[in-house]
């Protein structure tokens, strides 16, 4: 059973109008059959989050390297908090890339295999270590850019609006959503808040219910990203964007930054626990359980 | 006196440009004279909303049919809600299509025969009546699509506001808007905030002052409709679009639609009898009563 | 020393593109020499602010007058909050027309001698004077137009904010915005909201961050204004803005604007004190101090 399957599900789905929404979201599956490959990684720790400083120009590039499909195990989501906590407290950076290594993928989202099959326990580690992410990027006191150079759904679409800036590649074969009803779910409160400061209540009551996926023109037009370029441009504009964002005096744009989003983060920090349960007791529903083991054999029987 | 020439002002009316704003709004008026008619309704109490289910495509369309203008009256509420609800214990249905079966008008509003000349008990019910409506719509677990195929003043707006996804027919005569200061009244807190969570802040700030009453092209650009077709398309495309939501599956697109506005319909519940106190105390005043009576003795002149 | 020469500077500024964002911002600094000024325009208190009715239209236009950038010193600031006052109760006024006396400036904004080598009675003064200022425009229950005939940063662009409308002088030289940041200051949270209620939570977070002045044809597309004409006809077009709105009944506009608006207004007054207190420990800090001491220095040697 080859891994890079996997890969091909979503590429191909992404290729075909409507039925690529539906694809794509499974694209945020990585096989029960990986976990082989997760253990070989925790050897090689550090790889699942690349960083690559400049200091002269004081900013680093953060690429998620994650194959196939850059999905958040708990493992990628360590990495990325502890990633981050570094970059923050190095003075010589201020501001940071957010990009992927796998072609093609920006981030597929939440590990399902970290979802199904598992005890209360780890699901609880695993939503902790979400929340953890969420808070950590929506609240950085370093400038975040997002290069989105691949399909964002659902997780990877949450991880590119806690940036500061989003700017996407022109493929049409990508798209960007929080794309959760389609597998049946519901995307969390924050994320749904994050969704909301950035395209607004109404646009937020659609594209959530129906679980759009915008291709790179529509997520321009409805504010999902701030720009759109060639694929082979979309690290150096997200750089010169940097740029022009660190040009601000850092302690204004902090304070300035926190003013707007401290409330939108306070809502999960004081309900954090309760949140946790809810997932947990969510996740665990036999109904749910046999939902999302469907689609992994599903996976399983195309890769066969 | 013949009710059809009430129908003859805002039909009038609405074809004069900036006139048609003030006109339209009487346009939610039904003269006291009518009050033959609501006794003969009484006794086809049925007939005030038409209910047409599809239980193979899994829908049912409601037609409001309140002749001459489908204003809002206690009845028509009353059926309005007793209808919603069966459709909602119903298995075989998953969406409603809300439409007009009176034509050039999809609905003028409240009804001004309930709110002028009655006692603070009929003030009361009526009132918690308006609210119910408003309650069980904005929370339906059903998918809502409003075919608006006729003036939607006031009221008429609101049921518009509560769908999920809005199709206007594209007939310039006709137009949208909560007009309530043109009247010299103010839309209650809810009806506001069901507005600011559509077309946001500013617009909202503007409209409601104003009392604007949009054309569809004005109102597909301030974000009060969501599609304008050709009036003879109106219900088939409300049809598709209901489709197309009915696609996501149920349970997560109503928690969703839910997280998405329940904070929305609890600030109403929080304050209801407030707000039911409210109303009757506005509503009583001599000065508010004298201003209703006049309108409705110059719509009696008109007819003369 | 000219006080002319201080005009200059942002002048100038005002025709280099990227510069004229970090000019502007030197352009609501009046420098400490203005000092003799200040003592003779106390003599003649009432000249800050020119109000110029018109009882018959039902409106007034007051001017700001505080050559050369109108700063928003403790003077103007206590003149206008008068003048309002005395205009809220003169039953002949219904609508303001709110612009500039001054060439090229709307409103520098606030008056950085207030906040620079004074005491802390000094600066709390001035703070509760600003915070007073806004609450009086915000919830003012008079139609506010603004006519912004020149730029208008940082508290020149609130008090536009404050306002039911905006009309802009299509000047490419000209812009607005809270370009705070810029100074290596924050806006504070009530700033802040009067921007989200005006231009959304999205477009708030990149400008206030970035401190973004935006010329009138930006400006006009992120919302930040409603209008943008010749420079000539911005004063006759607010004028006829003024009776569009004065055509609704006071009664009900007044209610609906305080709608909208109070929730706001009530996150200051709930914390008015403690804003106070924040400022002043925040402009007191050595380092605020000698920044602005720089800028002071900067601006009297350009004079030189």
């Amino acid at each position: 059973m080859a891994l890079t399957a996997v890969i091909r599900v979503p590429s191909r789905a992404l290729l075909r109008p409507w039925a690529r929404l539906r694809d794509a979201a499974l694209g945020w599956i990585e096989p029960a059959g990986g976990g082989g490959v997760e253990v070989s990684a925790q050897r090689f720790a550090s790889q699942k989050v690349l960083v690559e400083p400049d200091p002269a120009a004081g900013v680093a590039v953060m690429k998620f390297k994650n194959p196939p499909v850059n999905s958040l195990s708990l493992e990628l989501l360590t990495e990325l908090v502890i990633s981050l906590e570094k970059l923050e407290n190095d003075k010589t950076v201020r501001g940071v890339v957010l990009t992927s290594d796998c072609p093609g993928i920006f981030s597929a989202g939440l590990d399902l295999t970290e979802m199904c099959g598992r005890n209360p326990a780890h699901y609880a580690e695993y939503w902790k270590a979400v929340q953890e992410m969420w808070l950590r990027l929506y609240l950085s006191n370093l400038v975040l850019v997002a290069a989105i150079n691949g399909a964002s759904p659902a997780g990877g679409c949450l991880i590119a609006l806690t940036c500061d800036y989003r700017v996407m590649a022109d493929n049409p074969k990508y798209c960007i959503g929080l794309n959760e009803t389609l597998l049946g779910i519901v995307a969390p409160f924050w994320f749904k808040d994050n969704l909301v400061n950035t395209i607004g209540h109404r646009a937020s009551e659609r594209a959530l219910q129906l679980g759009l996926l915008f291709p790179p023109t529509e997520a321009l037009q409805v504010g999902m990203v701030d720009k759109v370029v060639p694929k082979d441009q979309v690290q150096s504009t997200a750089l010169s964007v940097l740029a022009q964002w660190m040009a601000i005096p850092d302690h204004a744009r902090q304070l300035t930054k926190n003013m707007m989003r401290k409330p939108t983060a306070d809502r999960l920090l004081k309900q954090r626990d309760a949140d946790i349960q809810n997932f947990v007791s969510f996740i665990s529903r036999d109904s749910i359980q046999k939902s999302l083991q469907m689609y992994l054999e599903k996976l399983k029987q195309k890769k066969g």
